[in-house]
């Protein structure tokens, strides 16, 4: 159940990512001017990011690890289900295949009833969460703000001078936390030119051109960043606000956003693994992407998300927190941005919320991160994947996949 | 006991490697024309690696955490002794501060009967263990050949094919990890076109000149390694022999070392912390000295040493190896390589062994790491510092400090 399955390392490595690591001697080849975000090699990058990147620890601390018991449904495999966009059938497996997942553990009721390793991934390994980050991190900028020590309601530049004549200085916390800021920068994933991109130039997350002269850091990339619109009219999904939170948070509590992180969630959760962030050369870490976990690590914390921030014996993230996040943002906001494949959504706190019958919250990463969290089925998601694409284009697939899940589980 | 004592983070920040990391906001600056081996700056540096360089993890598995008892001795601080060098006095307390000591945890029977954090170490920290790491690597390398896994009487080109025509190619494994090959490399950490530092820029552990031309990785600059005298006739410290050892490891276990030592090693000590191995852009451990770990997880490691590879319930390296590790290789032989303060030493699978009558035997790495172990007094000292010098200026003052230490604790 734990078993990796395809030939080891991963196929991706054969296709030109590695030749013939560890055994051929020269080692994986990093080729210094590709992407780790590129297919093939984003699989076997995704898996292994700390090799290719200075991180920082997220630590489990020392105490027990907590478990989680296994009530194994193998059925679930080959549980049928019917796409939605062009009516065709598929089951759970193909999906994740679509998906190019690296992995996924469902858990039912706290119990693991299925598990399953692909790629470049096993259960001892970590992997990069993309987007999920953000969640996470704005689970601990909610902790904060709720404690009173950050003031959602005061502007960024209060706590970041630095940013004082950047968008950012004007807009509030809670603009920052609910990606309302308006902001003149791009997030479109095809055009390489776009701002998420100068950004992970700027955190070195990708290879610079010859004679790069940009910002040095995500903080400075920050610094950068322009008006556009006006702050607090509508939901704009932007990386940015994420890397600004983060800097909040390391400013008020005088840690590094990876210590506050394991002090506050992550040794509390009996996590099996110590995590990791990327962080640029500055030390800075990628609040908006940078976290790798383990698989089941995740999943811990997204049912301690589902039992209302308790878990492992401890009331980890405050239950009001956890309300919060799931009674979600507005809707009207949230619908300027145009998703309409998610129409009646809402994002709290970097949380996406479906308000929908079975009060779905989840959060997602591009190439198929996802830990999705169902409520009403008892039922919690994570997955690991490196879809060719960054954009979300396995979410006609995912989101059905998670309903027919759910839907199974429920019925006992 | 286990507090840091110096100003957080550390004195070393505020002579110009930081402004204010993490609260002023542009964290850590790192010059990228700058060495992490130099002061102040190799202070906060070794300390912080993985934040600086790509790692790959040596996991401690998921089980229990050995349990170190503690029976401290305060006085320890306050020790007395003379300095042989010029028959000055002065204390423990004060050796490590001239040491420039980042953390020094002394065993006695198995009991913590010391811990000290100074500079930007802390309990739960990992401070790179420069060579302290060929000693962990020459011990899972004479683990595989006492297994037959590595035949010591094997040329090396017999494994690895691609180091055929370097002057490696026909030193046997055993005069690699006895260190007597005799190669056309330079160790003198005062010359900055020695080949050390030649194989750190490879590695990218040092930052390269603009226009860098030379090889990419530890192992393409263990290919460019030419010969000079003739191998087996003496011994002569060179860390690149190392590097070929994790090469070795690596291709006969069909894994990257740090997984090896993990799963040897590691995973069976009850390490309280996962270790982390520097790794070059091509993916290969820095076997000469890329290895950081927590400090009681290092006394660990040395008390299982000490107890003849027997620790936390399991035989983890083979009595033989430990005990072949403890009689040591030809002192004759290990003469000519001039160090006149280690008359009468030896050095076996990358272990110093004084044949004195302590039978004491001790991993060193420059700017003052050590794992010392003294078998008679039941004792075994780890510490991490980071003097100025790379050479072993402290020579001098550790090993007096040792012996008065090990004297002291014999008394009872």
């Amino acid at each position: 159940m734990t078993t990796n399955e395809t030939t080891a390392p991963d196929a991706a490595l054969a296709a030109g990512w590695s030749d013939g690591f560890p055994t051929a001697g020269t080692a994986v080849q990093r080729p210094r001017d590709r992407s780790i975000f590129q297919a093939p090699e984003n699989r076997w990058a995704f898996a292994h990011l700390r090799e290719l990147q200075p991180t920082r620890n997220v630590s489990r601390g020392t105490g027990p690890v907590s478990v989680l018991p296994r009530a194994e449904r193998p059925e679930l495999d080959t549980l049928a289900f019917t796409l939605p966009a062009d009516g065709s059938r598929t089951d759970w497996r193909s999906a994740l295949a679509t998906i190019c997942a690296d992995g996924a553990v469902v858990l039912h009721r706290g119990r693991i009833v299925y598990e399953r390793y692909f790629g470049a991934l096993d259960e001892h390994g970590q992997h990069m969460a993309m987007s999920v980050t953000k969640s996470v991190v704005g689970t601990v900028g909610a902790m904060l703000a709720a404690e009173g020590a950050l003031d959602e309601h005061a502007q960024v530049r209060h706590y970041i001078p630095e940013l004082a004549t950047s968008a950012f200085g004007h807009a509030t916390v809670r603009q920052v936390m609910d990606m309302t800021t308006g902001i003149d920068y791009s997030e479109d994933y095809t055009d390489p030119d776009a701002g998420v991109w100068k950004h992970a130039r700027a955190g070195e997350l990708l290879p610079r051109p010859a004679g790069y002269a940009g910002p040095e850091g995500y903080r400075q990339f920050l610094q950068t960043v322009q008006g556009q619109g006006t702050h607090g009219e509508a939901f704009a999904y932007r990386t940015v606000n994420t890397d600004v939170l983060g800097w909040l948070i390391s400013r008020v509590t005088g840690q590094p956003l990876a210590r506050v992180l394991g002090e506050r969630i992550w040794s509390r959760l009996g996590a099996e693994q110590d995590a990791a962030f990327a962080v640029d050369g500055q030390g800075a870490e990628f609040a908006g992407g940078g976290l790798c976990t383990g698989l089941r690590d995740l999943a811990r914390l997204g049912e301690m998300m589902r039992l209302g921030g308790a878990f492992n014996g401890a009331q980890i993230v405050p239950e009001a927190v956890v309300a919060d996040i799931r009674r979600g943002a507005d809707p009207a906001r949230f619908a300027l941005a145009g998703y309409t494949r998610l129409a009646g959504w809402s994002y709290r706190n970097m949380w996406w919320v479906a308000h929908d019958a079975r009060r779905t919250f989840t959060a997602q990463g591009i190439h198929g991160q996802a830990l999705h969290i169902d409520p009403e089925a008892e039922m919690v998601v994570a997955r690991f994947a490196s879809h060719p694409m960054a954009a979300n284009a396995h979410l006609p697939t995912s989101m059905p996949a998670f309903r027919a899940l759910a839907e199974h589980l429920m019925r006992g």
